[in-house]
């Protein structure tokens, strides 16, 4: 995608977001560890009926419909703020933030005018203390912005356990609020406060031509990332937040950001281990004025790919920034009965100790590949499977075949490699990004913490 | 168990069994890498009606009865050498020693003469020229024992998909017969030469007294395991041999085997990875002339309490001896539903690099141990989950609880540490064997090979 800018290239923001952060001596290091997004968007187009009630309720700390899920959100663009979609953490321990932040989406109906970020501290299994301290950062926030705490998104993301440090914040929000604006350099400060043990900023945008009601007109993607790090070696998190300038609904966007993740996001690993506080957030300011209606069939599919491409990009750069990766390894698993089994192929090869470490020593072991086929799940007949690296047949029908061991070293040996798995059961694939297991890995994570 | 015997103190051998070892040049180190455990054991003491038939059906390479599993083999003891049960790995790859050894075992109704192991070379990934080298290993050895080969059963351990150097094998047999003994140094020489990157023999016994007809005898049970190592990092293998000398059909023997690996062999895991070559083979020569009978409940306690005993030091030696391990983990899953919930969740913590990595650090970092419980699939409540570490509550109710962190990170420093997770779900427990991940498992496996 020719229109793909990936940091530290330049990059283009949506209309209608404006960014900021500071440091509020969370992180131990001094960085800046609070950040801001806030949504100034346009005026409503559409009526939101059921507000006022949905509001209250959430006031309460009942949202009405906590059980309905995301896909039950009901339509209800811009009354002020973003319209929003959201996909969380599967694990059953979910931080105080992602609680918070999925109650307040159900009970909004999709709708964020700020989205407030703490690194340094995940908030999690903090118990009711830790949702007090969330819901008081939010109900904080939204009173500066005049809007209720529901409308704030919140997102932790740090050490697991620590009671998050919530007169610190606190004490920010007046500065973080005011620091805010429309630049590149704000998006870049934003990216940069997010990071716990990233190297560096993850950006990635995306800009397209669509038609509207008053002719053609640009809609931006950007997207913002931190990744699979750690901080004081605890388990740490990916935050996504993809931000556009298209005017849709949140019952709109939730396939679009489901669509762009399972092609993306979805279809990467570095340890295996899920965080407790993932979170990929869509928003959507309106201000580009283009409508994106389902039945529009062609920008909703301009939409798609922008946010797949973006997704795609940041993915990248969340892998390859993984602690302690040498080597990036794009994991073609193809031929197979149907999607599911593609993933669960994939998955199984890449969350494999014995692989990874042999790609560490960039060892062309296809035999250990196989048996991680072989150990699965799926009824695989073994003596059809082929194994490319790169370019080169190392398996074929299950068994050696006779290849350049030297050149397959090389290949390996790339920062970044190509590995194709081939089933010869079906018609379906998967790409899937993962990354080498490095004894800087066990050395970033063994290190004693407390 | 007061008449455990671990190495490298005195073992107790069952009678009916000798054993030999000789150098075939398969390892480049010139070390010992051809083994024979041979049963001379005693008379047929019943008819094996269906014997001969089988054994041609074999000759031919088809068995008569591929598919029935273990459970479908007939109750047939003795008829020369040893009545068999085996358990065999559950990966679809499967080396060509496997597939002889299940289809021989298949094709006699479980009969063995000797056991042929070979270190330095899996057999796995080398298709039909594979299977042919072992039929030719497994000929040779039968035509010198004067047995039919399907009573020869093979094993082989070390690098995947390089050709089995059938010849060196054969030259040496007649060597590895005529140096056989009933000895202590011949069980010895065995274990020492079926190892790969094991840094130490593996072997127990157990001795106990049954009635039988002619009184009070003594029954010995010796199990010789290799670990879960490498060679030239390739994925290598577990291999269990239990020898003994009570007098048993294969049909009483499979479901003795089958539950002392369940609560052993099959509760440990080093790095997640399933063999292509794994088998656990139960022999049972009946040269203690006592019988053992379903009916005989006291009888077969005793026995399935010692085989239990045997694995279960074979597993504590083959995880305190895997790869890089610095610290030996025996994670109890507690309050579990059920057994297959508490495997999940222990297989789930056992397999997380950061929980392994965390361990490598002797840091106690319960975070990810709740993590990782979150994420297992089990309908768990996080908030419902206590983590001991030694002795100390470390997280009650899913949270932080105040704890000597000086003291568990002592705990967890020791070579052998016990962590504890209830789930207060139900009564089932599992107690699982794992080992912590370092950067010594990373420097052995990334090494480049080729």
């Amino acid at each position: 995608m020719t229109a793909l800018r990936r940091s530290p290239e330049k990059i283009r923001l949506p209309r209608g977001f404006s960014f900021s952060a500071v440091a509020a001596g969370i992180k131990v290091s001094g960085r800046p560890d609070l950040a801001l997004v806030e949504v100034w968007g346009r005026a409503p187009s559409r009526a939101c009926p059921e507000r006022s009630r949905r509001v209250q309720s959430e006031r309460t700390g009942v949202p009405d419909k906590p059980d309905v899920g995301l896909t039950g959100w009901r339509s209800s663009a811009a009354a002020g703020g973003a319209t929003a979609a959201a996909l969380f953490t599967t694990n059953r321990v979910v931080a105080a933030p992602v609680e918070i932040g999925r109650a307040a989406l159900l009970s909004t109906g999709g709708r964020v005018r700020a989205v407030v970020v703490n690194s340094g501290n995940a908030n999690c299994a903090t118990g009711r203390a830790g949702i007090q301290a969330c819901e008081r950062v939010c109900r904080e926030a939204g009173s500066l912005f005049g809007v209720p705490a529901a409308e704030i998104f919140p997102s932790s993301t740090g050490i697991i356990g620590v009671r998050l440090p919530v007169e610190k914040i606190r004490a920010k929000l007046p500065e973080l609020i005011a620091a805010r604006s429309s630049s590149q350099r704000g998006a870049l400060a934003f990216a940069h406060a997010i990071m716990t043990t990233d190297t560096r900023p993850k950006l990635a945008s995306v800009r397209f031509r669509a038609s509207s009601t008053g002719g053609s007109k640009e809609v931006t993607v950007l997207g913002i990332a931190k990744g699979a790090g750690m901080i004081h070696p605890q388990l740490a998190t990916m935050l996504v937040y993809l931000l556009t300038d298209v005017d849709a609904s949140p019952r709109e966007l939730q396939p679009l950001l489901r669509e762009a993740c399972d092609h993306s996001l979805n279809c990467m690993s570095i340890d295996g281990d899920t965080s407790t506080n993932d979170t990929v957030l869509l928003l959507a300011s309106g201000a580009s004025r283009v409508r994106v209606r389902t039945k529009d069939v062609r920008t909703r599919k301009k939409l798609s790919a922008a946010l797949t491409a973006v997704c795609q990009s940041l993915a990248e750069q969340i892998v390859s920034d993984g602690e302690g990766v040498q080597h990036v390894i794009r994991l073609f698993v193809e031929q197979a009965r149907d999607r599911e089994e593609a993933l669960l192929v994939a998955r199984t090869i890449a969350h494999s100790m014995l692989v990874k470490t042999a790609w560490a020593g960039a060892d062309p072991n296809w035999g250990r590949i196989l048996a991680a086929v072989g150990r699965c799940g799926a009824p695989i007949d073994p003596s059809r499977v082929q194994i490319f690296i790169g370019s080169q047949k190392v398996c074929r029908n299950g068994i050696a075949c006779a290849f350049n061991e030297r050149q397959a070293h090389r290949t390996l040996a790339q920062p970044v490699c190509d590995i194709r798995v081939q089933l010869r059961r079906g018609q379906q694939s998967v790409r899937f990004l993962t990354t080498d297991l490095t004894a800087e890995y066990v050395r970033i994570n063994a290190d004693y913490s407390t």
